[in-house]
């Protein structure tokens, strides 16, 4: 089990604002129930290139070098002493963050919500983009054989949209609308049309994001303008395209216009999920849906999700392959592309890391 | 069972923008599954105000004479031919709103937000200050001995509290807050209470109002200013006050400043219900909220509380009667006087007629 | 919109055990909030065969001619004056409990355990399977141009499958078993695949049963015997079968070893759902199932399902026709050979009549 | 922080059948979230007295000498390195379960039904009726000023009726009996109470213990037969009792008899909670409860209780120091006296030590 001469492991750090070098990452010793992990692929998340811009997402300052990525998917290299359920060899997918499994919300069963949680790549945790990691092995989940890494590294932004569908109680009886086609709008539509639901309306300003949303399988797909004076007439032709009531809205997107539409589409009785956190002040009619019994509910990352979301791959009731649109490998010059092709949008959409 | 020669029914009529009438107002034919009411205790609520003062609420306009009253409470005084459960002579509480029964809503037990919902006294159904009035028997719930007519009227508004409650799933494991202490706030701490809750924070910016809350069994008050500026602060306070997180807070009130204290004072993972609707458009620090996972609750009326909430006065669990601070005779010098009482607010919280 | 010539209404009475006669069936006068329906198609169920064979189910006894039949669809001929939403010439299905609508588990939305359900074809309320019937028109679905009128009668069963999904709350996260491979368990295979589950594994003594239930979409199929003494090895092949826990097991047989099975092979922290009623007493292991917080489900027909499953059937997601094994018309020869089919069981799973 | 020359730890260990001697017990060393405690109140809980007179409990066999005590409360004396929330001095209670924090069960927050729970005084875990014990601080929590020692140990049997009282959703809608007034049906009372419910009837076969629920609280006390042909008749004068229907049942015994009973009583759409698990194979009418929809809640320990138990405790909302009816020294003379207490029942409630 030991790998006595190994050669020395590299990472991507963010050094500075648009600042990528592949640069050596010293790993912690590996405790009993820790597995060390060679990573194989790893997906950009837009949080990815956030810290790549900006040195910081939210209130989250990157302070000093700090390797990136949390998108990740490998290949078991070490298993600690306690370690029953995994062994060298095996493909893993990783859930990236860390809680402190101690606090009130953790034992409940709420570990997303931990103050102490420890996230690859949110500062100051170093992230995955590295040739190894070590990680807690009840955090590594194995893959079946006829999922890919590459699939094992969506399970991230996967479980994103599992995670609102779940929170939002998404079933057979739930018609819905996404606002917002990007990559999280479409883990949503693929988690929400496994969740049961028979009718998924894509709303978007983008005609191209519209068009991919509608290859995915969105059932109808409609533009809108970034205009709020238009909220009324959209929400009519909202309706019309679902053909009856919206059970409910996920949006994607998180801006005064989005919520709005979000709010009025809605049906009495129904619900808007906030997944997408754009603007951080709004002003909205939420007084008109609340007196609708419209709830809210907010979303943020997941939990107990790798479970699931490798079942929804494996059965092939989700297909995340044709997410993935650009591929790069682990080279300065990968890095320096893949962070460029991510930061421009367009056409990107998944773009993954092949180690 | 016939009552032949009837004295003509009299009740309050809202003519013109402050401006009410005792005059006749006749009822329709008993129905099979309908009882005729002696009406004995009408409170007045704030919504009578609002038409009172503006002919309207909302979008509800009052558009030709309309009797006022929905806080009712009487004596059967004749019963349908199909009706099992009450006799004449029960004193019974009127549930005021009538479903439609057909719809999904109704056949999904939300029937409060039943789009065909007759509602005493909310244009263009005729309301119940009045000496009878004729109602389905399933909306007329038998007072036990020990509850009076004035606090079987009061499960009107202590079904706003009771509903709340529920759909916030207040239990003793909730520490709350409820912005605003007028009536509505005053009922969902009573009724919070009785759902178990172990400590309740009132906050409002008037010390009357305070004091009132505090006499009626709330822990802690905080007085508060409506500057938006306060809010970090107060929330400090409150928090203080609490001894801990906020799992729920209620706001009453509906304001920019109030809902966007409720959002920042509930702890991660907790809930925001939002019972008062003052504002039509409100600015929110909506996105931090919802990161959180703080869900929103909206609340339109009640449905199914009159069991419970007569129980609950029953067990004294409740006790409303500190509530009514005024009465009133039925006569246009006490429904004038009665509407300038309630309008004025200040120390008036439940205004009462005795018919 | 008259239909003053009229011919006259016949209908299939069961006048004494294994003694069915088509005989006039005189109507109710069409109320306000009534259509009458000219009955298209009428399946045969398992409670119709034991009124058939016994004159009772279970406290429910056949006093008088009745006649039988609820699951129906056919075309409104007539509509009441208060009807909005149906017109004449639509092709509708028929939800076939008329509940009382007033008493408390009406108005809580649970009206499928209303007291005083009057439901086709169960003493002493006549059925459908006559050439005209009046019903509420809010309880009569209208069905799509991509939907029959077959499948719109198959509702009825597929509805219990669907309220038992519902109840136990069957989604992606839910691997299941169903104990039974009859009618009520093949639409409840379907209805939890619709609600998501990734693995169904069904369990039957029945060789045709268990290939038909693998034609129908089963992931897996285990023969198991009704000996009592086999469980523990049977709970053994149906864990290996599932390749892991057991979610949830819906018992649609009801006997001491389908019972005890259930409780047995289900997670620790799963559901138990009894759907089929075989014995009145059981004797089973409960306790232990009960400290692995194995929670037991009761089943009561459906409610509020009819829309869900006609947009089951509309998307395609659902398909019934293979379900229908043998067709009738509705003559004396076709009704003694139909229920003389049904009886018999063997490969008859849905037995239908053409009107 | 050292304690280096500390007297010797004693503890209470079960050698055989009905033979316990108090000698020494040596501690693990300290982890970085680990506390010392000294304990100060330990009681004596049914499982205690199991153990002691069979040397099992169910499956679980006490193959070597165990330390026994699982009802715990004492002073913290020494903090690991990484304990933030709890200083030496500190009061605390023991929540008595370690759970491995990894599996899913634990990281859904059904931590209780963990299969790698270390639970006190479970073979193989040594318990805590001891001078000192070693545990993780997460499972110690402080107790306020007004809540003493001896309340803080019974925060374990009370936290079995707080769970039940969780997962059968009691509130103030809910009346419901109680089967059994042992400690176990007297904690479910106390905290069903705390939970809001308006109306509680006891049910026992034994004068004494009824007439000590009666003062504890309970509104209505029925006494009944253990004979199984009596229950018809007694769910008659239980409902008389309780003025009208059951919503749920806890059957706090768990024989044929008591869970019939509960089955029966209970109204259609009710619940029956088993926490009594008194016969492994019981013969119920379970199908007539199932199709009355009556689920079945299973029991097992608790979760996240402690911090409600002590709020209960410190608002004075549920008062337990009526429970202890006897206490003893940490001496053998007062082991063996406090074991014989308990072990012959009659009026020993709960048999308590202080160290």
């Amino acid at each position: 089990m030991a790998d006595e001469v190994e050669e020395e492991n590299l990472a991507v750090w963010l050094l500075a604002i648009k600042t990528l070098r592949i640069q050596p990452f010293s790993l912690p010793s590996l405790g009993p129930y820790d597995v060390k992990i060679r990573i194989k692929a790893v997906g950009i998340c837009g949080s990815d290139i956030h810290h790549f811009k900006n040195m910081r997402v939210a209130n989250f300052v990157v302070k000093k070098p700090m390797v990136l990525g949390h998108e990740c998917a490998g290949i078991v290299e070490q298993v600690g002493s306690q370690v029953k359920f995994l062994m060298i060899g095996d493909r893993v997918a990783l859930e990236p963050g860390i809680s402190c499994r101690q606090c009130q919300l953790c034992k409940d069963g709420r570990y997303n919500l931990c103050r102490k949680m420890k996230f690859f790549g949110s500062p100051p945790t170093n992230g995955a983009l590295a040739n190894q990691v070590v990680h807690p092995a009840d955090l590594c989940f194995k893959l079946p054989d006829n999922v890919s890494l590459e699939e094992g590294a969506i399970c991230e932004p996967l479980s994103v949209g599992v995670h609102a569908c779940r929170r939002a109680n998404v079933g057979p009886d739930t018609k819905l609308i996404i606002i917002g086609a990007g990559p999280i709008g479409l883990v949503t539509m693929l988690a929400a049309r496994a969740f049961g639901s028979p009718k998924i309306v894509i709303v978007d300003v983008d005609d191209c994001r519209l068009s991919f949303a509608k290859d995915l399988g969105a059932d109808e797909i409609i533009k809108v303008s970034s205009i709020m004076q238009d909220v009324e007439e959209e929400v009519v032709r909202i309706r019309n395209a679902m053909g009856g009531p919206v059970d409910l809205s996920f949006d994607c997107v998180g801006f005064n216009k989005t919520m709005t539409t979000a709010l009025q589409a809605t049906r009495t009785g129904g619900k808007v999920c906030l997944v997408g956190l754009g603007q951080s002040e709004m002003t909205l009619p939420l007084t008109s849906a609340a007196a609708r019994e419209v709830d809210v509910i907010g979303i943020f990352r997941y939990r107990n999700t790798w479970p699931l979301c490798i079942e929804l791959l494996r059965t092939g009731e989700i297909d995340v392959k044709p997410l993935i649109t650009h591929r790069y490998n682990f080279t300065q010059e990968g890095v320096d592309e893949a962070f460029e092709t991510s930061s421009r949008g367009g056409n990107a959409i998944k773009v993954m890391f092949n180690l």
